[in-house]
């Protein structure tokens, strides 16, 4: 019968890492596939999630100085040609609107897949004096990119991001900006999402196109494959004097904008998914999860126990908690195992011996461990598990990470550690691109960072030989 | 001197009406022109308004048990036009994408100009049974209809909204939901936006595309013009027949389930800048002011005015309201000038005498009044003011409104009504297209609504003759 199916079973992520995460995605109802080759629809609890993401961070966006601002969906194709560098990067893989209103039009638009020329376009527009300096905007928005392979979450044509720019009086300070950015993503994906990051600066070949310097945080995935969670970017007046972005100084001189521009996107699911996930499903961070605790009666049917249950629901809903209250006549087992698909961190089990006795069971999504509390103390317990559920998730992503980062002082030593242990494997590195090209051809990782905490392995470029400059990371990546 | 710049001039409303919105729409920075004609670009402080309209507006869907969801930028071709009406509707003003990836495409997408048939793909695939149902879904996005004539925010290629979409076991609960939105419509603009709106049914002439029923919100400027402000429609199961959506009823019979959407879009920011604005510029109800209250120290380089206006802002930041310290060198004048512009609904004004003497000065927007308050009832004068300013502006619209709906008794008669005094006409009505095609041609004003309140004034249509049905309201809308 319908109401008793079981919870639809999913790949271990052992047998087939790629099909498990799959398997969640559909199964915890996050997304779904539109008739679009690469084009997902976010579902209710999927969008939720994202909807927890942007809330916690715009707050810490707008304690930075932030205004959101949104910008046009269309790019005019001689307005994105304006700075060299970025038309080559997005050109290749934008999708064009040819036709509005049954008419041809005289230019073709590319729908945005991210907004540097509009912002300029418009600041350009307004901007006159260093008295109106800085500006510092962001949107929330989609953005397109018309790729050949797809993934949910991890690349989609079509994704959901924010992308924050702004323009300053001084290089100095807008390089600043650019990290203190950098820092706010850094901080959210260990504070919010327990997800350990390693910042650092990408090298010349996979900075942003048009950008002076990208920061990135990397992250490392169960599988020990490298996500990149966040980017800010550093471009200096590039972009202002190809757009003609100037303001009078204090000197009274006629000067451009130093600018950057930093994004994060559903990606971050992804990573959430990847970093915490189990072979029961998804594994949520408290502070992100739609439902923070999922309320099971036992023996519902017997006297007081859905008193008992609506209850605390009420205590938890004005405590603040996301809650549910899950009284479906669906067997226990099948609630347990659907609440665990879907990431729940905890679970608040109430039978009549429990009511009877004042207490309740909170059981830990992360690690199943079972607390009895006294009802009198729900409310704190709940938040102290809740608590627990998040460090828990961060000691073992943690170690994760740190377990798998290896050091290497030969291409071929590189090479064997990745092939033997995944992760991220970190060398000294001459700077070159050539060097760079011959590590992705022979060891198939991408640099990652040069980490900004720096460590001296040697002296020379275990590639090339030559004199070292940084201490790099390397991985394979999303 | 740049810094002690008059405020700029805006055109005076009764010179005329339609360079007064523009005025004060780019002037008091709600908005910008980008380069692709009807494209507009949402400056920080008229995103705001957005920002707090959805942040209100989100929690009473969320009270009718709507989630969130985000369904695809792009609808196919093909998919556009699997309901014959609707297609006819909104194919001749979609932008169309032809390229992607640098590629012709097999088939054209058009940009969403409103995505039934989107979400109607996406239940086709997920609804199975009853127990699912309903499902009230909703989103916050963009759409594109690519008009010949365009102003800012009434008419945009690229507008911001929200569309909710529902499907129902019934056809009563359908109905009725489509008739509780409506209703959380017009409560959410008497109460939230001080708009007050005159509920009804659109004609069939006007209703949605693909639609059995269209309920709107109908507001009056002031100029005397009618905005529909939001609309609610009732599909019946046309969609779902037309795309295939069925579930298994509780007598495991498969049928389709019934259907609902409902919008309203920035167009409520054009309604309020035309409901409350005057020549001094925009007046902007209080709850959802992005700056609730200005505080301006007078003779600030006096000992402890600049440490008394700090204060009074910090405990008003601490009570929760949105306030803003304006402590520059700029004139006392040119600060007036430019809040009033920027419709800020209360000004604090605070110099050494009201200090010494324990009160503050708060001066309305709305009405020029102002109040001395004691310090110690700060928190309590703020709120109440901000109250009033709201009843103020109610009544004054409200007045506006009922002063303006007038009855006539033939063609002739509603024609010169509306020529000399603008505002809603109202008639009875036989029910026939060809009189409200009559009335068009005729007298200019096309029908509102059939207000939910109806009165009889009188047996015959006058403008057929024939058997009235139904109480009408014509009018001149933007």
């Amino acid at each position: 019968m319908a109401k008793e199916k079981k919870v639809e079973q999913i790949t271990d992520m052992e047998v087939d890492f790629g099909q498990w995460f799959t398997d969640v995605c559909t199964k915890a109802q996050l997304i779904d596939y539109s008739s679009i080759k690469g084009v997902f629809i976010y579902r209710p609890y999927g969008y939720a999630i994202w909807e927890n993401i942007q809330a916690i961070m715009d707050k810490e966006f707008k304690k930075q100085g932030v205004e959101n601002v949104y910008m046009p969906l269309l790019i005019p194709e001689s307005l994105l040609q304006k700075e060299k560098d970025h038309v080559e990067g997005f050109a290749p893989e934008c999708a064009w609107v040819t036709m509005g209103g049954g008419e041809k039009l005289e230019e073709r638009y590319a729908i945005r897949p991210t907004s540097e020329t509009l912002f300029c376009e418009h600041w350009a527009n307004v901007l006159q004096t260093h008295r109106q300096l800085p500006m510092k905007y962001n949107q929330w928005c989609s953005v397109l990119r018309w790729e050949k392979t797809s993934r949910p979450f991890l690349r989609h044509r079509e994704f959901l991001w924010q992308e924050g720019h702004t323009i300053h009086a001084t290089a100095e300070e807008a390089r600043d900006f650019t990290e203190t950015m950098l820092n706010v993503y850094a901080d959210f994906c260990e504070n919010v999402l327990a997800m350990p990051v390693t910042r650092g600066q990408k090298t010349d070949k996979e900075k942003f196109n048009g950008a002076e310097a990208t920061y990135t945080i990397e992250c490392m995935m169960h599988d020990r494959k490298a996500l990149q969670a966040g980017t800010s970017h550093y471009f200096g007046d590039g972009f202002a004097k190809a757009f003609g972005i100037e303001f009078t100084d204090k000197n009274n001189q006629k000067v451009p904008p130093h600018e950057t521009s930093w994004g994060v996107s559903t990606r971050l699911i992804g990573g959430i998914i990847m970093t915490h996930g189990d072979n029961n499903g998804l594994v949520l961070p408290p502070k992100i999860a739609p439902i923070q605790a999922v309320i099971l009666p036992i023996a519902q049917h017997k006297p007081g126990v859905l008193e008992g249950a609506e209850a605390i629901k009420n205590r938890l809903v004005e405590a603040g908690f996301r809650v549910k209250l899950d009284d479906s006549d669906n067997s226990m087992g099948w609630k347990c195992a659907e609440y665990e698909m879907k990431g729940v961190p905890l679970r608040v089990e109430c039978g009549p011996r429990d009511l009877e006795n004042g207490q309740v069971v909170l059981v830990r999504r992360n690690d199943g461990e079972k607390t009895v509390v006294a009802l009198e103390d729900l409310e704190k317990a709940v938040a102290e598990q809740l608590e627990l559920v998040h460090q828990g998730m961060f000691a073992r992503a943690k170690k994760n990470l740190d377990d798998h980062i290896y050091e290497a002082h030969s291409l071929e030593e590189a090479k064997e550690l990745q092939e033997k242990n995944g992760g991220f494997i970190k060398t000294m590195w001459c700077g070159e691109l050539e060097c760079e090209l011959k590590m992705k051809e022979v060891a198939g990782m991408s640099s990652r960072c040069m980490p900004f905490a720096q460590e001296n392995l040697g002296d020379v470029c275990p590639i090339c030989g030559k004199r070292a400059k940084k201490m790099i990371l390397w991985g394979v990546a999303y």
